[in-house]
């Protein structure tokens, strides 16, 4: 088993890098997340990515997301969910305009210059999610508008992709058809089938767990009910960890929540997690580094700050104070996994141009690294 | 995630036929074993076998064995060391025999018959050790003597297998080189590095895993301990799973072997155990059924009393009373994924002919569902 030596590997180095951080008073998915750059071709290329490390990478996000669902509080996230929806817009639009208009400044087509906004329209919540976690934060009024923004943010970016795609003609790569409408509307029966699991299936599911004799009956169940729903929202076009999510919500109204949670802790974080965090420092080379200079900094810096004051100052417009504001904003900054999918979905349908492709990965590792710092940093001060 | 609707499917059905079989007052390892059987080619055709069900069965046998190391009190298994010795290596002479001659009965060559003997030379404990877990039977003489034999028997079947290919020219594909001699002394350097990881690296780890800050660090620790030895296991030409097996003894031997204990079951019986369970029956068709009928019947018949009288007499001459000696024979038929992987070397390298493989496929299926109805049989009687 090649694949036993990487998981060996990744482990290893994932435990002492966090751990490093730990000791710096930084949150450990810092040192986790640079362990994948150290381990991978950027620097030792002792690991390299495969089919297989990304399936325990999404397995990885998937459960995280499921624990995220677990721990979040709905009560909460009802009561920011016009925040929630706010910030996700704006989250959106602005990106979208500063990232095409420097796009077009750098002399790219129009359509070009569109998708590689779009692509850092998406807000991955994963990694926010952990330091929110790790500092106990993530049921504070900050955590669940970032929760919530990150769901609708996933809506969004789904009808965006969608409206490009059929704009653009180039064929339709997420969702079921190209047919905007009708994606909306699959979409539409899955909130319901949503609905539906959290008032009937899961509490049905689980006291029918708790009546079988296997070990670990509603761990498994729980687990079942998780990836079902992480499938469905796949099939109907959205991603995978708004699915787990759902599960976790609707798992956390049943009386056995708590055993679902620490299993599921232990299944996540020994073993698919590390492999998810140290996936994303994979992918990324300096290749393009020197060449492509200005655009990594001038694209970073957009990127960030797009997301940043999209959230912060949406907050503050609904009444937060500073502090919680930015905590909103540094919490949207992460682009993570989602991001790399779009730009993968981009290669593949030649919607940019193909050398400006580890340019693109660069940036958008550079705002997932950095995103944890600036996040633990608010949250710090707020303390 | 293709993958995804695959591990749902996987779940599902090794619960459900779990829990059937535990209801019939039957081990639920054999539900799930069948639930492969059911969901494979050879019924319904859901699922197939493939290269990351493969990945996940093999980490699921390797936590298996992990799992009986942590549970295995060592003090029982040194004190029949002798008789694992003998079960080992007798269950080894009588299916080469048996089997080999039947083979020359139904007009093999010799070198072909003697291959397909060796096939059916080594025993897979793993089947064997859920259902004397399931009963709470591991730690008894005979469940010692079991675990015990299975070691020796995976040494006898790698010096086997060595001989065979260094008599027939074939070249070598267990272990590093073709030279028996060099293969023995390697093997030997392997112990040693075991000794000193029971003796000192062990205890060192975890006491300082203690100090890690990071979440289930002692945990995950201990997890690469046991994936380090399998897989310097499998570099020596040993199978994984003895490695995992002496790396959960080791663990056994600290002070946090409970936590790691009840953490590892998790990962296990939720996720990764259930396809390697329904992984073996995966495998299976019914295709060369009726051709080979005789070969089939006859074939198993041998191959189940051989290692079953092997492992009975054996027990009975160290003084074993009648029903414990029967559950170690029992406890030694099971070919599963061991015999497997043996037949599929063989069909690599032309050692058989090639029209018979899904008949040997099909006894070893057979040998493998029949073992734990036989075992379970003695406990229930000893009981």
């Amino acid at each position: 088993m090649h694949f036993l030596k990487e998981l060996i590997l990744i482990l290893i180095f994932t435990t002492m890098c966090g751990q490093i951080c730990t000791r710096l008073n930084l949150p450990a998915v810092i040192g986790q997340l640079l362990s994948g750059i150290i381990l991978g071709p950027a620097i030792l290329g002792l690991v390299h990515p495969s089919n297989t490390i990304t399936l325990f990478s999404e397995i990885g996000v998937t459960l995280l997301m499921f624990l995220a669902g677990l721990e979040s509080d709905l009560d909460l996230l009802k009561k920011h969910f016009k925040l929630s929806f706010a910030v996700a817009g704006i989250g959106v639009i602005l990106p979208v305009t500063f990232i095409g208009l420097a796009c077009l400044a750098f002399k790219m087509k129009f359509l070009e210059a569109l998708f590689i906004g779009i692509v850092f329209a998406a807000t991955s919540v994963s990694i926010s999610v952990m330091v929110l976690k790790e500092a106990d934060k993530l049921n504070s009024q900050a955590g669940m508008a970032i929760l919530g923004a990150a769901v609708v943010d996933d809506i969004l970016a789904v009808i965006t992709l969608s409206l490009f795609t059929s704009f653009s003609h180039e064929g339709g790569q997420s969702g079921l058809t190209n047919n905007l409408g009708l994606n909306f509307l699959i979409q539409i029966v899955y909130f319901v089938a949503i609905w539906l699991v959290f008032r009937y299936v899961a509490p049905i599911l689980i006291k029918f767990a708790k009546k079988i004799e296997i070990d670990y009956a509603v761990v498994i169940c729980s687990l079942i009910l998780a990836f079902s729903l992480a499938w469905a929202a796949e099939i109907v076009g959205l991603s995978e960890v708004v699915g787990a999510f759902f599960g976790g919500l609707a798992i956390r109204q049943t009386d056995q929540f708590e055993e679902v949670h620490s299993s599921v802790s232990i299944i996540g974080y020994t073993f698919f997690i590390p492999v998810f965090l140290a996936n994303i420092g994979l992918v990324m080379t300096f290749s393009s580094f020197f060449k492509d200079l200005s655009f990594i900094i001038i694209l970073s810096i957009l990127a960030f700050f797009s997301k940043f004051w999209a959230g912060k100052y949406t907050s503050k417009f609904f009444g937060f104070d500073n502090l919680e504001a930015s905590m909103v904003g540094a919490g949207m900054v992460s682009r993570g996994e989602v991001a790399l999918i779009v730009a993968q979905i981009g290669i593949g349908y030649h919607l940019f141009p193909k050398d400006i492709y580890s340019s693109l990965i660069l940036i958008i590792i550079i705002t997932t690294v950095i995103s944890p710092f600036v996040l633990n940093y608010f949250i710090k001060k707020a303390n």
